[in-house]
């Protein structure tokens, strides 16, 4: 997935770029500080008025860890804890033990070690789902801060272009300026186009689909461990938890 | 339902290209390759960013599958299967195994063969049921992500235009130079809101009336087999699935 | 209610013919055959790729019931109910056959039939009820149909005018010729515009009050057969579907 | 609240005419008939279209009611209620008789009269509370059709604009007379977003608060009669009561 | 919080005091009485036709106390509360009154001051519920009103800027003066976006996400004054309120 969203701003990022060195007058034209101070500046001022500081920032390590924690996907998912569960049955539960340091994921570590210290089914329920809704709310609150990014983007790039057509049209005596000038001011409107359809909102939907995703794994951890502890077989488990998924991708 | 966007999409090209050919500047005018790759590019990265990326390519499998593949009608689906409920009353269901070679709907083909080997009404609706789930939420999401296209597209277009026009109000000398290097720039904005209006929004409502239509075969076919399974008099199967359908349908 | 929409149509034309002709280049400016094939090819052409054609032909056909069928108001109903209703107490519920020939309502014909054949009555709630839900569903079609032409007409006079645009800026060649290019342009928005706010959108409005009101009087109809079926004194039918109105319109 | 709502538009009107006076033209500029035949009577006429023509023409009546009749608050409304609940327990129910004559709520006089003559009390909860949902559908109705107005209203600006526009281009000879001609247009436009910013739509919202404090103050009436009936002590009535507001206005 | 608003409001104003002065016309071309009178009073005058006077002049106060009030954290009125439960549990429930006069929330003060008296826990609850639930519904009238007025606000940014074109239009004979006299009528849509973008949304925006974490903060207390008053174990009031909060903040 880390590939699609590169890939994806490396295609974007090759057609503007293209487009703008088509152009006759280079490309250093499309960049120009006071209009990037504006547009980003405003669109994080209001995002700072409308959400608390510790919130704003921590879009960042969100969207940051959706790029580089690469999720298992629910398939390897499903084999891992059916390679658990014939392990436990045949071996008992303690053995699941080392397997641990192999694992990166620290939701389904911490739900065999539950297993493994023969806590209560209904109690290490209780702890993953609630862990689990947290992962959701504070997923759900990115993609709200980056909507409303997106939507003020576009609003700043529109004041930043304004507040130039003011200056240019008040100071222009030749008329042959007059192209230099909004070429200037209309370089807002276009960071902020830019930044609601090339940043905020497809990283707000990015949010969107990768928690889908990750709760459906959560989802499997929390069933799967409970079918170990309870000693199902292996098959039972795998059955369990192929429920979950399209058929397409059973087999 | 082939044709009918077949006559959607012949009889709005026709529009555009007879609107476009009554110009004085010919259809070439209208073709820009920098325009398309900003555009259809950039719509695409967007899309990319937004969703996996095997599920972005999914959607023009389900689409070609929307046109492609013939759905049978509801009066046609009812016929078919109190044929099925004639035949196993009168020589037994396991008589309806040669018929299946005739059909070509895999959920029917599906349906029909564990009712012969007596699988029990209550597996046969989870297991169909299950799988109607699935390709109702493949649809959503299909619609889903064309929707999204058709809000970035217009955008992308807005975005192509304004690099275009902040490039050449830049480097125009001569004033009379401005009404080339606009059309140049406003061919983006048409692309961004044909992409939108004539592509990608139709496409997401077809695949919803689609789904509709396809999710009432689906159900139809599951409530024949259960009909036909217990034994039920074809007057009876008709019956029960005609209250499916509208009055007007129903002769 | 015919009345009204006849008032609004006439009255919203005249209003733009009035301003057209108030200006200096008559009437004929404001035509334009190839902006008419874009605007209203293009939108019918997105709705015919996002309905099936059987659907969006139906529209016509629905909307133009809504204006030829006048439809009995919710008194008129209720007069003609308990009027029934007397009668049927004194002569008996045979009696009532011959009136059936002065209405040309046929869910009412088709109820009183029910009653008079001696149908049990939760059998002629079900088949009313059935038959309702299916007008209702059907109008709800038909306003998606015309609220999404609303939502197309618009864009697609906006691809019209950049169609237009983007000729007109590539080929002038004398400065004082852009206006009539731009002009014609417009034309196009202006084809967008009157078809969403002067046709689609007010007709879909149309369809949503006329809706209410049809499924009202239906109400009344099948709990008025109910009642008179089951022998109630008139004045008890006239109380119990008084209920349905508001008190200003019970007298 | 009358005065609020006559403040605003008299500030409102005072902005606009003291903007439209700075300019040098005057304000007779702002004035053109056929701009106001096209976008009020656009505006009005698909209005008409989408609405039964009772209902569009009632909605006079409801904004004026809403303006003229002076509600009473819910402080006040207590106030009455806990002295006729002192007077009843003290005199008898009968003695709020006179009384009546010194009130213009007919919700209020209604209700209290139905107490006098001895009505069942789940009845007058009955009668009460039918009239209670009919104002409050004729105020729900009157918002949806005067923000459906705040919805066409800038778009048949647009359309008028369109319309002048079309007729300037096309005649104009000298590129002076441009100005003159887009001036005009503008006041179509300028009309379309005053009529939705000004009138349609803050009456919508207006509409909108007063039938929640309507319905506040019919709840009062209702509570307070029936505890009234049931010879409830003074202080309960009133403690009954002050459960409905807020805890700042109770003391 | 307040201190992120602050940074918010500075890094948005400086933002656009900068692109304003790289301007060659100066800071005092941004400034237009007119303008701010349309625009902001205009804006306003909606507003009062639409709300209550007095609830949009309690805007005001909800905005300052949302910004001068330092709200407790959950983490901070975790610690207070088992402070308290400590110290009622070894020394008596009464030796709490004195500690109320460190103590300036007065939510808090007036809960404890209840269980101090012996109010039953059940009318605790009741009261204090009550309360919160006034709290919630006052801040979001003021994110309606706040909502509303930022949907105002562009509105009558462009209701100015076609008031001051209209004039312009008019009365321009030289051609070099349209400049400057468009450059005074953008000033208006100018202050309406930056009035919807900078002001009324993100204040909005931030009343919603306060509300949240102040209805949070007094559902902390409401569950430890019960727990405090049933004379719980400090230990056990720790574990139930810390279910409230996220498990990065537990510790």
């Amino acid at each position: 997935m880390d590939i699609a969203t590169l890939i994806g701003f490396i295609v974007g990022l090759s057609c503007i770029l293209i487009t703008m060195s088509t152009g006759a007058s280079g490309l250093l034209v499309y960049i120009h500080v006071p209009a990037i101070v504006t547009v980003f500046g405003g669109t994080f001022s209001a995002t700072f008025i409308n959400y608390p500081i510790r919130e704003v920032l921590g879009v960042f390590g969100t969207v940051r860890n959706a790029f580089m924690h690469k999720l298992a996907t629910p398939t390897e998912m499903i084999e891992t804890l059916v390679g658990y569960a014939t392990k436990a049955r045949r071996e008992g539960i303690l053995t699941l033990e080392p397997e641990l340091e192999k694992v990166d994921d620290p939701f389904l570590i911490r739900g065999i070690r539950l297993a493994i210290d023969g806590t209560a089914p209904e109690l290490i329920r209780d702890i993953l789902t609630t862990e689990l809704s947290y992962v959701e709310s504070r997923h759900s609150l990115g993609q709200g801060i980056l909507t409303m990014m997106g939507a003020y983007s576009p609003a700043w790039g529109m004041i930043g272009t304004l507040i130039g057509l003011i200056d240019m049209l008040r100071t222009i005596e030749n008329p042959s300026e007059i192209g230099k000038g909004m070429s200037t001011a209309l370089v807002c409107t276009m960071y902020g186009a830019i930044g609601a359809n090339f940043i905020y909102l497809p990283l707000a939907g990015k949010l969107r689909t990768r928690t889908q995703q990750e709760v459906l794994v959560k989802e499997l951890i929390i069933e799967g461990i409970l079918s170990i502890q309870s000693g199902d077989n292996p098959r039972i488990v795998e059955h369990k938890l192929k429920a979950f998924i399209s058929p397409k991708l059973r087999k």
